[in-house]
Parts: C-alpha cells; structure tokens; sequence
C-alpha cells in the first residue's frame, strides 16, 4: 500500500541525487542571486529568440544537475519536464537531444511538483532508475504569449506578478531505504476554481486548492504544520499567501504562518526590484527549491519540508471567452534520511 | 523489477474496466460511425464556444466510461488529462468539476496513449486503485489555433490531416492477477526530430520515433510484428503510415504490413469525406481505440494489440521561428487475459 488516507502517496525508496537553477540578469540580482548555478547576462542566453532562449536554459539547468551527481544523460531513464509555453515548447526543444524517454506534463507553474511527484512515483514503484525533472518559465517568452508585446509598456495592478525568467532541474533516483535528501510523501492536486477570472491576480485564483492540498496531507498524515521545518508554496506571492493563510486558519483551524515562505517572496526584492505582488512561473518555484532550499538542506538548516507547487490553469483564449482560472497545487514532502 | 530491456515498462495489475469516446457529426457519418457512444449534431455540443464544446465531449466521455463500469467519480482516485489546446484548457476545464486529484500531461496528439501509460504505472504500482485517462481534439478549436480563421477557407496541401472532432475516455483500475481486458506493457516515447519544418506534413515528423518505439519494444521483448494482432498507430496517415513502413523495413529489417492499421485511416472515408491523406487530433487515436478497437477485444476479435500515440510536439510560436518538428511515440500493449 503506497497511499494513506485519501490523498497522500508514500515513497520509500528516491532519493534527490542533485539539482540546479539557471536564472536570468535580474533574478541573480535578487536577495538569493549568490545560489544559482548559472545567471544570463541578458534575456537570450546567446540564442536568437527568447523562446530558444529558454530552452537553453533548461539544457544548461539538466547538464548542472546531471553534473552534480556525476552522471551522464545515458544515465536517465526518463525526463518529465513541461513549461508554460503554448504546447509546452520550451521542454520539447530541451528534452529531445538528450535523447530519452520522455513524459511530457502541463500543471502551469505547479510543474516542478508534478514533475517531482511523477519522477518518484517512476523511481519509488522501479518503472525506472532515474528521472530528471525539469520545467522553466522566461519573461518574455511569457508576456508575449499572454500579455501584451514588451515594448507596448503596459502598466501593471498591484496584485500582478512577474515571471521569472530561469528553470531547474532535479536528478530524481531509485534508491532501496535511501540516506540523505529523499521525497517521502506526495498529493497530486485537486483543480479548485471558486470564480476568479482577474488574470492579475494569479494568487487570489491558485490559494483554495493549495489549502485543500495541504490540509488534505495534514489530515491524512494526521501532523501539524509545526511538525515541518517549513512549508513553502511556489508562487502565490503576497496577494495568494495571504489569502492561503486567512483559509486554512479561519475555515480549517489550521495556522501555517510561524513555516509559511512562497518563492514568489524569495527571488526578487520587492521593493527595489519593483515586482508589484511578487514573481511567479513555472521557473520561479523550480530555481528557489533546486537551489536555495536544497542549499539550506546540504547545511543542515532543514530537514523536512513540504513544497507545494502552485499553478493557474488558464489560456488567454479561456480568459477571453470569461472562463474562471482554476488553481491547482502538487505537494512533494522532502525530508533528509 | 518492472522493466524488460531498456524502454519497456510490465505491468502485472492494470484492467481496462471501460472506455468510452464521443465525437462529431463527421466522424459520425464516417466508416466506424456506428461504434462511438454518442455523436454530437453540430460543432457546439450546446456550448457558446468551440472551446467549451471541446470540455463538454470530454465530459461527456467520462460520464459514459464511468456508467459503463458501474462506477462513479467518487470512484477515480487519480485524472489523467492533456489536449492539444494552448495550457490544455480543454482538460483543465474538464476535469475541475470532477474534484479529483489531476495530473495535467502534454503529448500533443499522443496523449490518449501517455495518459494510459501514467494510469498503468499509478494503479499497478498501488499509487491509484482506480484513474481515469482522457482527452480531446475539436477541428474548429484546432483550425483557428494553429492555422487561419476558418471562414478563410485556406487550401490544405495532399499531406495535411483533419483534426478529429472527439473525445475518448477510459476507466483504469489496479486488478492484481487480472482477467478480461489489460494493460501489460508500454513503452514511453523518445522524443525524434529529422528536420521536417513542415506543418502540414505531421506524419512525416512523427514516423522516425514511432519506429523507434516499435523496434525498441520488439527487441525488449524479443517477438515479432507476426506475435500481434494488430499494431495500431495513433494518427500518421497515409504519409506517415507509408515513411513508418518503409523504416522499419529498409532499416531495422522488421515488417509490420501485414497487421498495422492507423486511426488516422479509419475514422473518415477518405475519398467521400475530402480528409486528403487522413485524421489527427488526440482525440483520434482516442476514439477508434476507445470504441471500434474495444469493441472488437468484447467481441472476441482481438487478443493482443501495440496501440501507439503519436504525437508532434511543435507551437505555431516554434513553427513561425523556424523549428523543426519533434515527433514522439508512446506504446501501450493491450492484452485479454
């Protein structure tokens, strides 16, 4: 039995051989710039579209970790990767010279999750030895595709929120009664829309399911949010942690703000930085995890967290024909052995 | 240990409970028209919207696959849902009012085979005891995302292909020791790309990794073309049908005329349904194989069968810049047991 309760699955054997995170100029400006592997100098990565772009980000983000580990692509079983781009492009053009079996995944800006929670289902139940997960997100590349074109200028509310311009990447391995960082437990997300269709305000739209997802680990692993050392949500910024915490705390008793950080506080300084409500993207939630916080493990100052990666499910067809965004958020417990 | 060789996956406890797919007035009034469990009047299933309507069918599937097997969706743990539609909105919306867990999955036009394969993996692995696996394909939401404006009335080369108007559905759940109908092997997909920038010419791009994926699970599993009833490929048409021939037998010495079939062949009538060298869309492979091929298992006419999504993975963003198109193949084996 590899479930408990109604929603939680248990991995008794992956271990996190590796990880690492390539950001762009402005993030490794930031307050965590020092921790990532690699920062662009410019928004192209010497490629001539920001689209390329980005796909150079994830092969650079998959050859740090494999690196790191010191293992070769031919060591990967499978990749599971997927990114925010229309069809998932961005990961298409990254996975194919590797040269492997490849799932591809779409959960928006929950993809590091997913593709975590897919990577130790693969390596807990022996359906492969290794698996790299990976996803990304480019500024650019994502105000064209669903905003405006950058040189419009358009001004911004302040509950909008910036997309990071980077990827990471996990090297995720089978390994029986594992020692060191390994994912231990796991919620696939419930998709909740309760009728926001602001495409401004990501995080009013992604904080319902995150706190369904949570309370539903709470419950079934029957701990409290002070059994962890932090729980941290991938990119409801300032606008979704607030209402995440008024949730959980006035409809289920439940008061996570003495563990609670989210990666869209993490990457930029708000205020110097100007990034309205806080960053957001596939890329943000997957280089502050890969990088900051398996940083904060390898020095001993975590031991056990539960990441939840949180993603706004919408195109701008669906936002221009007055459909709702629906919220959806993956959880992956990481915890030292 | 559940893998053979080096790509193929075993699966010892997945049954197929049902399946179920609706489609189209078109695919209606085509050759297997008879088979589909309901057929749509017009393009709009009732919705305001094409893309809605795109929603509607896959509910539809599902309610129908879910009665079939006696089953409702409190019953599912797990929904495995991907489409061709920018950010998968067709499943997005589809799935939210189910209120399971979902893993969103993008495989372009072979999702119906990679949502089978993360169904197998999480119910024979005991991560799920029972998910539900779909998708989609609309010809009018497809025409104006990736082409032009349909009352434009574009000229379509002898290689293009009509995107399927359907949706298929299955119910898969963990049977240990299973009998009846079975998932037993699969292989994931190796991402391919040969060049070809052509976006009306689909086929072309997905042949090369539909023949790896053949070939790789033929020599895992050390049988022959001959050992199967049929294998039967997703959508490659009549281009892609005849470039997958031709490679296995020029390169790798491996004939499959003899019992391959193609959905992309089956649906339409192509000299009286005008569809040039054939069907696509998710929601192709999804129908033929849900209805006419299922129904063929029941009524004793099939034992054994490779079913393999193809998928090409490519944005009109990827198309416009230049690059080629990757094409990938999953492989499901289905078996009565």
């Amino acid at each position: 039995m590899k479930r408990s309760g109604n929603q939680t699955l248990i991995f008794d054997n992956v271990h996190v051989a590796s990880s690492a995170g390539v950001v762009g100029k402005k993030e490794g400006e930031g307050p965590i710039g020092q921790v990532f592997d690699y920062i662009g100098m410019d928004a192209h990565f010497g490629e001539d579209t920001w689209e390329k772009a980005e796909t150079r980000m994830q092969q650079m983000a998959a050859d740090f970790a494999l690196k790191k580990c010191n293992k070769t692509k031919d060591d990967v079983d499978v990749v599971v990767a997927g990114d925010l781009l229309n069809q998932c492009v961005g990961s298409d053009y990254s996975v194919t010279p590797l040269g492997k079996a490849h799932l591809g995944i779409f959960g928006a800006c929950s993809t590091m999750a997913e593709s975590l929670i897919i990577s130790a289902i693969m390596t807990d139940g022996d359906y492969a030895n290794r698996t790299l997960a990976m996803t990304s997100s480019h500024f650019c590349t994502a105000e064209r595709q669903f905003r405006y074109p950058l040189s419009y200028g358009s001004q911004r509310p302040p509950t909008a929120q910036w997309t990071v311009t980077g990827s990471g990447a996990f090297v995720v391995e089978r390994m029986p009664n594992p020692s060191g960082i390994c994912i231990t437990k796991a919620v696939i997300g419930t998709p909740i829309e309760l009728g926001i269709t602001d495409t401004n305000n990501m995080g009013a739209a992604m904080a319902p399911s995150t706190a369904f997802t949570i309370r539903s680990f709470l419950e079934d692993t029957r701990t409290a949010p002070t059994d962890y050392d932090l729980i941290l949500t991938g990119d409801l910024a300032e606008e979704g942690s607030r209402i995440l915490i008024d949730i959980l705390k006035n409809e289920n008793n439940i008061d996570i703000s003495g563990v609670h950080k989210d990666c869209g506080l993490m990457i930029f300084d708000k205020v110097k930085q100007d990034v309205h409500s806080g960053a957001s993207g596939c890329g943000c939630s997957a280089v502050v995890l890969a990088c900051e916080i398996m940083a904060r493990f390898q020095r001993g100052e975590l031991n056990n967290i539960l990441f939840i990666g949180t993603g706004a499910l919408m195109s701008t067809t669906s936002a221009q024909q007055g459909q709702p965004i629906v919220g959806i958020a993956h959880l992956v417990q990481i915890e030292r052995r």
